[in-house]
């Protein structure tokens, strides 16, 4: 099965490490070689449905996004091994061009059987892989990552670190902490602060002892003078941006900007990751307000980095989300009969009355939730809750409000949902290239996206994960060495590589070797997946 | 608000006599003057949600359907003035470049107040516009039309007829007859028939008499040798792909294949519109057998579109649904907790033992619906219905069968929907352009589908409307001619006009004038739309 991208870059695979995972994808007409850019700003709204994007079009007047005139294609979201994705190897299929397995973060598969997949092998289970992120790296690019979820998210994990759990929250932060990249904006400072962690290590100042500008307002952010900056604004995710205090969280465009400014310095380009984490987060509670709130501060920080690019001329900007999420339309039961007489106002007023996401109502509600009918009417404008729709409220767990109100609002603004989980459909491809640069179009496979920033930036992810990646074990045994892996208290795990009087100490989620009083920085991570230890080529090079 | 189509057509307007409708789609850029091409096929699968086409990929064993590669934007498809359009008006925007009230065929709107919308003048309201099969008739092109749906049911009325309601079967089958269409395929004998007709015109005769080749099996519809076909295969709808007798009734491909043939061998080149009618009808009753059925039904015609233009190197094919229905997803409230672990079989396998869709079950079940249970477990593999499953299949209502079990299988397919009704969504636009050829991109408005297909082909759609809808009672007072319109029995009406001694008479619904015994075939049909008449110029020029 052939597939030809008309105006689409070449996607000629070239795995001879890893095989070839796609059967009809892997097959592309090769017009390679086109001409490549310096830098790539890959955007991820998650969980965003085109019925999404379209409602928040219409709340924010009908005009155009900044997105729009991106739209080019679609993208297939599947997993490895499930029809629908969560988003670790949803991203990780981005980052890496390898679908993969519910939690996994930039790891192979154990299994791989969807249709059109070649099943895995028994040596690449649980590998780590390279991602685009690193591959830039290597080249000599600046990096970052920003989401407005916990840094340690799936989503921004899924770009700089590497598990088969995107629950093991420790490992991916220290991961990313000592996998130099530049800019890191986000969420969760809580999860770094070592008196909540197992190997209580306080990563924020491992941080600042790796030379980063630590900064957790956004007047620091925007007062930074460095080019290596950690910022985290809260100690979990950011509010939604319709319940946002900008004197204490930036936004997502805030960000974005920021984040440019520093890495467009590097003369040698950069990769930027951006992610609008919270419109999976409201389309999980079927709110719309929170999924409206959050695709429209997206496609503003798309607008940064569409301004940008245009005006720097040597940069593609994608953006994409990684699943769809909860199904939302505009129209639901109640409009069956009535749709195509329905003014714009049945669907957009009600939701124009809220002045706070389902999330941000929390906080008005007094501990023994005796006022939601004075916060629902003041800030939702809904002055006819039934006795249900009181008591559902009222019975919201802490953290879940948005899950009692968003069904409440949706219902009066007849906006439809299917489902509290993820979907299987096709996503939105949304790609801005340069003049002459290839623009990837079609129906493509979300692993194709990594390819095509692999092809435009003029790297090898292969060639990454070969020098990132090495099964320790295999490589120090081949020099004669013996591998031991040491609990050296608190879960802080070492590999320790002994040959003759010569030991090496390399800890596991850092880019550390150690051989006695000599430390080493290495060029990615050392990684334990739970059975193998993978470690950077420069690590074996240490042991002659 | 500027919109750039990057690959994309100009889409210039140029309507002097029409106010120009939108205001930010106006002012695209222009780089017109594109490379044209001879050969526009336009596809429409009604009501074909994103979600719809993923899941009958699926189905289909999750290889690229055929116009996956086509993919390469979105459409916004509201209408003049309600949020989600019905299928009069989305097709009509398609056909002539304006978005128009809900039932409207091919007519301008009383209203156009949707955000972005200039208001209508007085003089445009409810006035007939040019579709760009009437502009490639009159710049000598071979068309044709095709669905499975009735023929003159909205989307193949809104290219070939004019009405401000999409109910007048009488007004658009009549206009249709008399529109010289060179081919015309689909179903509705029952609606040609002058039993059945308030003006008792025996349209088959009629069809017959303009020299057409009439044909009703698919037999007969391959062994014509005639340059004009007319093929009704069925008194209403066709049978949906699933539970079609391919004895009694052509497939889309089939007819589609047939219609190339026949139209390619016009040497001005030919426009063809080809509607996968029912997608809709299964969104309507939720039956994702019937979606996936005609999707896949669709995807086949778009194969044999897609070759022909490959082939031909000078045929432009477009697909685009005219709306969302339904809001089908993949996964269901049954799946919010289980999403990313289900295998594909969960979704599938229920689906995969339906032997008909919902329609088609209704045949095997007898008069007193005494076996349900066997006809469900029979063609559906269903053995563990409910009783409330048995009570709805039992109740409903003739014609109406898939809006029972429609249901019952999306349930155990975890397939969820939120109405029975349209949704408001943009769209996926597919275009196949010969190199050279520019292709739409972006989010485009549906009007801009006629825009392009205008530009494509290097015609007019202004020009056309003001070739073939003059006010009739201006024009010929401007002459000094009376004018009157009469019912000459059978609420057939016509206009008649008398200057001196001179009478001409304009049946409406016809190309026909007579004076006398002087009988003028038109280029156009006479269009009468409750107010106002209108006649092509050429009626006009026959009175001095």
């Amino acid at each position: 099965m052939k597939r030809i991208f008309k105006t689409g870059v070449a996607l000629a695979l070239s795995l001879s490490l890893l095989s070839s995972q796609l059967i009809w994808a892997g097959v592309n007409t090769a017009e390679a070689a086109g001409k490549k850019v310096k830098n790539v700003i890959m955007m991820i709204p998650d969980g965003m449905s085109v019925d999404g994007t379209t409602l928040a079009r219409w709340y924010n007047g009908g005009q155009p996004l900044a997105m729009d005139e991106m739209a080019c294609g679609l993208v297939r979201t599947y997993s490895s091994d499930a029809a629908i994705a969560d988003s670790a190897p949803a991203g990780s299929a981005f980052a890496t061009g390898y679908k993969s397995h519910t939690g996994y973060v930039a790891t192979l598969p154990e299994v791989a059987n969807m249709p059109g997949l070649r099943p895995i092998t028994e040596e690449d289970k649980n590998r780590p892989v390279a991602t685009i992120l690193e591959a830039a790296k290597l080249a000599g690019k600046a990096t970052g990552v920003i989401s407005t979820s916990e840094t340690m998210h799936a989503t921004p994990a899924d770009f700089t670190a590497h598990s088969t759990s995107r629950k093991a929250y420790d490992d991916l932060s220290e991961q990313q902490v000592y996998n130099n990249v530049d800019v890191v904006l986000g969420a969760g400072w809580k999860f770094m602060d070592g008196n909540n962690r197992k190997d209580k290590t306080d990563l924020i100042s491992v941080i600042k002892n790796k030379g980063y500008d630590y900064v957790t307002t956004p007047a620091a952010l925007q007062a930074s003078k460095s080019n290596k900056i950690w910022g985290l604004f809260a100690p979990e995710a950011l509010a939604y941006e319709m319940d946002r205090d900008p004197a204490k969280e930036p936004s997502l465009a805030e960000m974005t900007g920021k984040a440019i400014n520093v890495l467009s310095q590097d003369k040698d380009g950069f990769f930027l990751m951006v992610e609008g984490s919270k419109v999976d987060w409201a389309a999980h509670a079927n709110d719309p307000v929170g999924v409206i709130s959050d695709i429209l501060a997206f496609d503003k920080a798309v607008k940064v980095a569409l301004d940008f690019a245009k005006k720097d001329k040597n940069t593609v900007v994608i953006a994409v989300t990684d699943h769809g999420n909860g199904g939302l339309t505009i129209g639901d039961a109640g409009t069956t009969k009535t749709y195509d007489e329905e003014p714009l106002a049945t669907f957009i007023n009600p939701l124009k009355k809220a002045k706070l996401t389902g999330e941000g109502i929390e906080s008005k509600l007094n501990a023994d939730r005796s006022n939601i009918k004075e916060v629902m009417a003041t800030y939702f404008g809904i002055t006819d809750l039934t006795e249900a729709e009181i008591a559902a409220i009222k019975a919201a767990k802490p953290g879940s409000m948005n899950y009692a109100v968003g069904p409440i609002i949706s219902k009066r603004a007849h906006i439809g949902w299917t489902t509290g989980g993820h979907t299987g459909e096709d996503v939105v491809l949304y790609v801005y290239a340069p003049n002459g640069v290839d623009r990837l179009t079609g129906v493509v496979e979300n692993t194709d996206i990594a390819k095509y920033m692999e092809e435009v930036l003029g790297l090898s992810l292969t060639d990454a994960t070969k020098k990132l990646f090495v099964d320790a074990n295999a490589a120090f045994k081949a020099k004669g060495a013996s591998v031991e892996l040491k609990d050296s208290g608190n879960n802080n795990m070492v590999l320790v590589v002994k040959k003759g009087a010569t030991t090496l100490e390399l800890p596991i989620n850092t880019n550390i070797a150690r051989m006695g009083d000599k430390k080493v920085e290495l060029s990615g991570v050392i990684v334990y997946n739970g059975g193998r230890t993978f470690v950077p080529q420069d690590a074996v090079s240490l042991i002659n």
